[in-house]
């Protein structure tokens, strides 16, 4: 086979091929269908897209087996894209960070600290590929002639990422700009594809595979519904550290081990409907920590764990000369919010892990899949499995 | 009795006086004692004194008991004393700061960042109290000398807190500076007293009697041992949070409920002897989050959840004209310390529990103590008693 | 004379009686009528008080001569008092800080940095007088029935300081909460006494007698009109550091120098009308560093260079069950705010030394007052001195 | 001519080249040279290559004239590498950062915050070319094996840049992989080429041309001599804003006007010898701020005014399983350091404008030089020229 058809046979997905291919399969169950007990009401969905507007992509790049060939392949990796208001807005919408532990990348970050404002799409992909990523979504902007969606001439795009080196030719560099325009134009409000999809295709979580995971959370408020969604790429974890609702189930389930230390990350992002201002966000973005933590991480040296929390709450554009007025949910309330996102992360991460399948990279190294029986087994070992 | 009097008649306990005071008697059991499950290998003490040099100090300020009366009492409030290396010594040691959520005070935190260092003690106490405690501490400096540690002139203490107003008269500022002087020369190495005890006298978590509470984790690495301890003055959290050991222990004990909303805190101070630099330790400060996450907190809105760690490795200084030269762990080898600083959080917050007693105060609040045998019954209903 | 008497010998001025001792005096010139050039255009006072609601009340604390004797004096300090929305209101205002130096104290920054919210006052005073300020706040407060400012039933009190101790008998402890008091109910808007009163009464100031300074610069935009106003507490700079529109003034004045290195510190309190979030105040605390470079110093070590901006913007609160609107300039028309700011802190600083006198504090040290005089010849030879 | 070929004209100069070029003309003379009034000492270069061990390269493309095709010019940009440790050195430096505006990017920052460490080379280039310019870092560190330096199999690297859309086809991505690995193996120490070179190619300075400067300072302390350089890449302000030697400068010189509002940026790398620590590398890299003050900057908001320091002092690495030993500069020493950056900063940015020649570029936008003799007769006129 040539090189280009090698090229070719890149297999690529958007979420809605993928969505097409499942449809006529039985669905895996999602984490609290198999009896993990959660607490909190989810959206629609149990998905970032239950927040109004958001919408997801995945460009899923898997190509080739066997013996590691720099440029060749074996290819697990692949691109997700997130848009705050949909593939057709331009409108920032206001953000914060944290990062929890910064041993990773996720640019754009001066400009969310200094303006308050995300600006255009957040996507996230492998480290090595955060570059290309980067211009590729600002080639986009040009072509559609939105650089920088807030008017400006230039753009300051947000991409981040976690290490997907172990199953994938990382340093082949194979994500290329029309994974991103997939992922980009393929992006869908609805069921989110889970597991091993877009940037989350090579990703380790606790030493079982891991990748992308979402969940959401509803709760009414002075008569007012309130949505936070979060997303998340898991890469994160040691075995020995795994909790699932509470029970210590990494010792229980120990092997098919596969790291010695961690190296792994975790970015989590997180998006609400209630009208947060800025420095709400980063107030938001902090708590995703205490979602993370209660499956076990304790964020380690090497570990990328950076959060990004936004609001999809419109600005209210009154006449000309006069100022925008924004809604501002009073600190005062903010602590239900504080609930939704820790118990939306731990949910999101379980999720990765439920959802992500056992997947063989280069050199033949392999990753096993959270095995739901055992899962089960170890839960009701601790009073803990939700039977049905 | 007479003013005067009164004030003579507050109760003043060092920790050195309460030490005395239980050493015939037979001592209340420590969290682990009781069978709950804990990770790691604790200290001699199981406290933050284990890192050898910190010393620990409390006056403790109870007085009266009925109605609310402003400025007459019930008292129920104090002072902590934390002296990194002990009474006599005004060499600083490097520290840094996170701030999960700042609904509180923590006084120096400019100076810390900047400078990387914490100068003389660190102080906790209720809210209303910080002033006085900030100002008798510089009085205490005046008067031995030190103003300010470091060779300056002024000085620029380090005073937290967390609010005590459900039990003690808060707004009758009962913390004198006496107390402070009291906590500061009665600080002490060895065991430390917990719950009701110093700047925790009147606090509450999780709707439980809070307090004082400290653990350590010990390890070995590359040949060396290391020690991290860990002090909590804790005041936080709705009891419907509270998990143990990963068990909802506060959905199983439901009674004797006290707020409608978490208004309370954490103050965390993480010690270590393991030689961290500034930045260094701002990554420990931020573990103490995840030690916080793993007990159920989700750190509310009116929570001031402020932590500080600092390291009492010793500054090598050479001959006169050299620069002093520090020893720094590598970054690599930090993650054992996360473990570490994660799971004496944890257990610090637990032994806070476990070690206060109920206690009535202004107006006949009362607040009780965590019953021992029910969370017995209930760690075993969920498989995690360590049966003995 | 008995110690009471000597108490009741401590002069104490607050802002209303200073204006009606300069009543029939004629009034100092200000550094603009000196004929050094700025730009930009004032409001009516050119003072902090120009935002409307802004009030300014000084405590200023004068006793004695002489040798130092700790805790009698010399008494060369004082508190001043900032009231975002005046004496009588308890609503919140926006606001961020920065620390460019943070060798020095402002209370309160955590909640500020949480919450985007200053509550209550914010005052300057001596180094070692903050905790007294800052719970006689809260004494205040408890009065008044307005514990805290937001509706908590705590207080997280917002209080400066810079070194007085080459001046004043700074270890004496001289501040009391009767100045406070009497800072914060005689603050007034309209014009603000300068120099040698409240909070910078020992105050030094690149060599020269420093203390409070105020200015502040309108524009409109967008058919609106804007004020941004400046308040500081001079203490810090080496006299050859010193430029005055440009000019190294501190050069050309070489004589009654007092320091070997810089000791000292600045607070600069940023006042605007404009609608400015949280995060857009932290730019404009920011753009204080450049006013106050413009001026000379580079923020040496040991100084205490501390910002914070608030706006007097209300916040729109509609009917029940609904959140607030709030206002919000476009980031994009920011700048002209930036320009206000620097311009403002920049002249606030010159009338700093301006309006402060010669003063003799402990042991018979001396600070000589700019001057005004010398400072327009040397203006005059670089060219920059504008002739009336 | 084919587009193959044209690829193939872009010109481009390392600055070995460059030196070659310049050598057998008569050199441009730098600011101080003009006679513009600088204080404290610079080093042999009056360079960033005056701190042992930095090396820096450029690689310029330059093609075309006329109309904006985008995709095909024209292009007026480049790359800059500067290395901390020369171009074999994978140890990584001891960094700090700040940002004074953040509408701008620098990659790696979480990482820098986090470990203390750069890693790397540091490369600054076009807002559009920071993607291709990261990735093209880490596929040369893959060639070499050195990915990550520290030892990781991951690299983040630290790549700024500031916007050059006025005079290049910024939208056509003109910077190659082949041009960051010319800067990065054309690096020397020595003289540094400033002006219309690398990643200052295509920048304007307060209207004027400008790009890349730099500068240097060397003082002696208890024995030592340290140095600091600093490296700017130029593209901020607004002529009516420019002060040179504290003389206004942009007043004067009024022709040639390019913008309505500023849309500039500036990146400011500071390094130095002085064994700093990351905290302390901080404080220099806001001293940076000051100095870009005292060149008339207010830091507007679209301008992204992001800034870094590092030190290149050596790790003493002591026998196996022992932690290095650092050495650290006292804190009551670093004053010197801050003078030692303004000053630089300044000067580095005088030079940029100096060196900077007029360009034509998209559309036949123009750019002209600061005119070195209307400049001395400015500072005449203020009295602030040096002759000689």
């Amino acid at each position: 086979m040539s090189r280009q058809a090698g090229n070719l046979a890149f297999v690529l997905w958007s979420a809605s091929i993928l969505a097409a291919l499942t449809h006529g399969q039985e669905a895996k169950p999602r984490a609290r269908e198999l009896g993990i007990p959660f607490d909190g009401r989810p959206g629609n969905w149990n998905a970032i897209t239950d927040v109004l507007g958001v919408e997801v992509g995945h460009a899923t790049v898997v190509s080739g087996d066997g013996k590691l060939q720099v440029g060749k392949g074996p290819i697990r990796t692949g691109v997700t894209a997130i848009l705050p208001r949909g593939r057709d807005s331009t409108e920032p919408a206001f953000a914060g960070m944290f990062s929890l532990n910064g041993a990773g990348e996720m640019t754009g970050a001066h400009w969310i600290e200094e303006s308050g404002y995300m600006e255009g799409p957040l996507m996230i992909t492998n480290t090595h590929s955060v570059g290309v990523v980067r211009d590729a979504i600002i080639a986009y902007q040009v072509k559609e002639g939105t650089v920088g969606p807030s008017g400006m001439r230039w753009s300051l795009p947000v991409v981040a990422e976690t290490y997907d080196g172990w199953l994938n030719d990382t340093n082949g560099f194979h994500v290329k700009p029309d994974h991103v325009f997939s992922a980009w134009s393929g992006a869908r409000s609805g069921r989110v594809a889970e597991g091993n999809v877009g940037g989350g295709t090579g990703m380790i979580c606790y030493e079982f595979k891991g990748g992308i995971g979402t969940s959401s959370r509803q709760f009414s408020e002075r008569g007012r519904t309130y949505t936070v969604g979060v997303l998340v790429q898991a890469n994160h974890g040691l075995r020995s550290q795994l909790l699932i609702a509470g029970v210590p189930v990494g010792r229980e389930i120990r092997d098919h081990l596969v790291h010695k230390q961690e190296t792994g990350s975790i970015i989590i992002v997180v998006a609400t409907d209630a009208p947060l201002l800025p420095h709400q966000l980063k107030r938001l973005a902090r708590r995703a920590s205490i979602g993370l933590a209660r499956t076990g991480s304790v964020s380690s040296n090497g570990s990328g764990d950076i959060f990004i929390a936004f609001s999809t709450s419109k600005v209210d554009r009154p006449a000309r000369g006069e100022n925008p007025k924004v809604e501002m949910l009073s600190n005062d309330d903010m602590s239900p919010l504080f609930d939704a996102t820790v118990l939306a992360t731990e949910e999101a991460i379980v999720n990765a892990l439920i959802a992500a399948e056992t997947m063989s990279g280069i050199d033949g190294h392999t990753v096993v899949a959270l095995p739901h029986d055992r899962l089960k087994q170890v839960l009701k070992k601790y009073n803990r499995l939700v039977e049905r």
